[in-house]
């Protein structure tokens, strides 16, 4: 990797999510030298991905370069490569582009999508963890509608402009809303030719209620949202497969679209090379005691969602989401520092400052701690928390812009199909004259 | 495609660049059935494609969704797809979602990378007439630098971090200024393990000055320019190969680059079926006469970069750019409607306003009819035509959010790899302990 010697002991971090950019900040200028690993030249802002894939909000608005953030630290290197596997007897990991020995490991590798193993689901359906896939979302509800107009065949059409959400949590909500909104305020104006009202928003989730990670009330206030706006809810109803065309579900009912958007559930991202008995199979988590170290080894450490730690309040580890990343990376970031001047290491506490999620226009739900409150002025603290929290001075005033631009004029102008996603190639549609 | 017929008379655009769009606006709601064809579902501005290959502006502020632009018109249709060719007996296009009949058709496809034949050129360099070709450079560029930290094979090294720009024009002139203030401003700070000095940027012309459509003394200026910002500049000099590596020309002078963009020619963007005899071979574009009639058709038309329509002051026809291709769709949009109601057309006449380019900061050049000025005034006047041409209040708002930053903190903080370029498939580098 052509990163020179240094007297300094090495940390390695693999990836630039919340968790490793927050601890790498924190190593910056610490008597320590810092490779950080990641497949992205830039740290990805997750929260905002679903505005990226509705065409509210341009990809770079809610990206930033990595090497931008880490300016001006001396012995920091970073490198733009997937991790293979980690050598724990030799200290090495094991990249793209080459082997590099660590005194100190940190893996931050975040999540992924989690199918289930069902491989047909995962090969027809979209997710949307990364900027691409959201990008790949915007070019695909794009598309569809452009063939919509095209098919004279009824139920191609109706398919085609059939958006099934499988998954009722935070991101399946999120883009639920946006999808109503772009309904009703661009895709009837950009579409005169299609029968609008047979777009459909489906949102499917297998328990009893969506957003069950938040508070009932958060609950029935966001499904009572998603309803105001169209959307059609369907709980306790477990898919148990997707062809490309038909979904099917543990009961006799079956969906005909051409879109699957799965966030159903997540994963760790898992990197071979540790012990089997440091894993959380199911999740493919790491487990870690209250330092973040991982169950087995001294000098490796695992933060933010792939790090599973087990607590009383958290009995099967903390939530996949920013905030336990953001804070698990600023201490250890301090323990690790403690550590090479030999001192103990702070246990990890996790804070938490609430959650929150945004329906539509004027419409969110926020659980802190003690309170829970939705409508417009949760929407407002939803947006003020989300632009406050990105990284640098220009996206969030481009953010904030776009926002203010989009809430006036009832727009969202980023429906670009910059690159087309699987053009057409829907082949179980009946062909047509065109 | 899924077109009602009316009975209005149908036109047909190939074609949603400045001509097709100005063009259509013009038809709004006139009495004419319009079917508008593109490729790409959005109007692109191109002359700022080059700061988003810099990292300057995201892909989003340059690019104007088509459907938003004909909002509210009725009548018209737009159509997603590419023109295969046209059946001049039969009146139809014929494309690759179906054959539509016209009444008039307009060929506004514009122009595309003009290679001369050399297929070894095409295949490994990049060109820039597309929001994606401008992605990819952007890639291309950062990639290499990422490349550029991991090799310890000094060539090599230097290889990837020389740019070479062939084509002194608007576009080459335009990146090369855009590149060299990158060098100074950013990838010293992104790469402090790279010696920036190492990284050339070769501006290589076939004539003997550049901007050779300008003014004399807006070339001399221009040179200047980019000189002060360390940009090389080869005058006289022929690019004759390019093997992903090595560039030679037609003296003995060669380069050694991982990075060829090639900007040193234009051609009609041509559609097979026409008449041989209303073709200019050489540059692919279409004969019109003064009403952009295509010679040998009476409904047939062609508008903007692929039209060459001669006249006294321009025996060539009109040069290639935004203002002929504007004025033209305008004045085909009034002829158009003329001829529906049996009145006799008007002859074009060009209105030349002027031409410019921008090198960097503060500095541009603004040839107008009857005055040539250089320097920070042009460079404002510059900024503000760009942006005042830009289509839509909030890209205006975006690009002015973005220049302001841009300008006060030295920086573009587009320098994101969304979609990797051909990644790291320089065969010709020596393989190197990684």
């Amino acid at each position: 990797m052509n990163i020179p010697q240094s007297n300094k002991k090495r940390v390695i971090i693999i990836g630039g999510g919340f968790a490793g950019i927050a601890l790498a900040k924190k190593l910056k200028n610490k008597n320590l030298q810092v490779v950080l690993l990641d497949k992205h030249n830039y740290h990805t802002f997750q929260p905002l991905l679903y505005q990226v894939a509705t065409g509210g909000l341009e990809a770079g608005s809610i990206a930033y370069p990595i090497r931008k953030v880490m300016q001006g630290c001396e012995d920091f290197y970073f490198r733009l490569t997937s991790v293979k596997e980690i050598d724990t007897n030799a200290q090495k990991v094991i990249s793209e582009i080459g082997d590099l020995h660590y005194d100190f490991l940190v893996i931050a590798t975040g999540s992924k999508t989690n199918y289930f193993g069902n491989k047909e689901i995962e090969r027809n359906s979209m997710s949307m963890k990364t900027i691409p896939q959201a990008l790949n979302i915007r070019s695909l509800i794009l598309e569809n509608f452009e063939q919509a107009v095209l098919t004279k065949n009824q139920s191609d059409r109706e398919a085609l402009i059939n958006f099934v959400l499988v998954g009722g949590g935070p991101t399946g909500v999120e883009l639920a809303g946006a999808l109503a909104e772009m309904k009703k305020a661009i895709l009837q104006k950009d579409y005169p030719d299609l029968d609008i009202q047979k777009m459909q928003i489906n949102l499917i989730q297998s328990g009893d209620r969506i957003l069950n990670t938040m508070s009932v009330e958060s609950s029935n206030a966001s499904e009572a949202f998603l309803e105001s706006l169209g959307v059609k809810i369907w709980k306790n109803v477990r898919v148990t497969n997707y062809d490309g065309r038909i979904i099917s579900t543990n009961s006799d009912l079956t969906f005909d679209s051409a879109t699957v958007i799965w966030t159903a559930g997540v994963q760790g991202a898992a990197i071979s090379g540790l012990d089997v008995n440091s894993l959380v199979e199911r999740v493919e988590r790491i487990k870690v005691n209250q330092f973040n170290q991982v169950k087995g080894y001294d000098n490796i450490f695992a933060i933010g969602d792939i790090a599973s730690m087990e607590s009383e309040l958290y009995p099967q580890g903390h939530p996949m989401m920013a905030q336990p990343a953001i804070q698990q990376g600023n201490l250890l970031g301090e323990n690790l520092w403690r550590l090479v001047n030999g001192q103990n290491m702070k246990p990890f506490e996790y804070n938490d400052k609430g959650s929150m999620a945004t329906i539509g226009r004027n419409k969110a739900v926020v659980d802190l701690p003690k309170y829970h409150f939705n409508g417009v002025f949760a929407w407002f603290v939803w947006m003020f928390v989300h632009l406050f929290s990105l990284i640098g001075f220009k996206n969030k005033a481009v953010v904030f812009l776009n926002w203010v631009y989009n809430y006036i004029r009832f727009d969202r102008e980023g429906r670009l199909i910059i690159r087309p996603y699987k053009k057409r190639s829907f082949t179980t549609f009946t062909s047509d004259e065109v």
